[in-house]
């Protein structure tokens, strides 16, 4: 799979407003864009910080995914977003090589066409891809 | 504090010949360099995925502190690593904002000059600073 690059690093934590206030203050970070994303259950904030992209996500309800991931380990790192030129020959790629994917065929998220591979295949670090032709 | 965007992603690993070859295989990452750090109990290695870098951390022993982390949850995203320009002049404003400093001063690190923040102070998310001049 070619990959381009780290796309965005995503954080969940517990109240999105305060910890985009956090990050504004102490990395300079500035929002790009929030959105409500109903089929993931969170409200998300993309920050830029620099050259690079932090994504805050807040779980919209506790039984949602990042609701969940919350409740068992706390605020943190939920994942790790690479750039790929095209998500359709890196899902290709990856399962070519017994890689376990989530999504076998890219949906809409905060950035577009993304599409998430199961952390066990990247030694705990769930990741997801997003295509980003222009990169 | 002044970022230039985030200098690296440190995972952590129980095998790193393994992990290294898994994310070069995966993503077509290079390893760039490796070593063992001492004071960190680790053996490392900088590994570039396209643009971006990603930092493979093995405990050199259970009871450093990486080697406690995968007891306690297991391979993932240990840290996150901002590149800034001058890492006292970062510190400085980090502290003069009340976050709990790791490293008071800059130590040596893989990349040079590095210095940790508390997970407290962002989310739940081990913070690295890294003295990135030129970028």
């Amino acid at each position: 799979m070619r990959t381009l690059g780290i796309h965005h690093l995503g954080l969940a934590v517990a109240d999105l407003d305060a910890a985009v206030e956090r990050y504004t203050r102490l990395v300079g970070a500035q929002v790009e864009s929030t959105e409500e994303l109903l089929d993931q259950g969170v409200h998300a904030a993309s920050l830029r910080v620099g050259a690079s992209r932090v994504e805050l996500m807040a779980p919209l309800s506790d039984d949602s995914p990042v609701g969940r991931f919350l409740a068992r380990r706390g605020p943190g790192m939920h994942h790790v977003a690479y750039a790929v030129p095209d998500i359709r020959a890196a899902l290709g790629d990856l399962r070519s090589v017994g890689v376990t994917l989530i999504d076998d065929e890219p949906r809409h998220g905060l950035y577009g066409d993304v599409a998430f591979v199961h952390f066990e295949s990247f030694d705990g670090v769930l990741t997801e891809l997003v295509e980003t032709p222009s990169a």
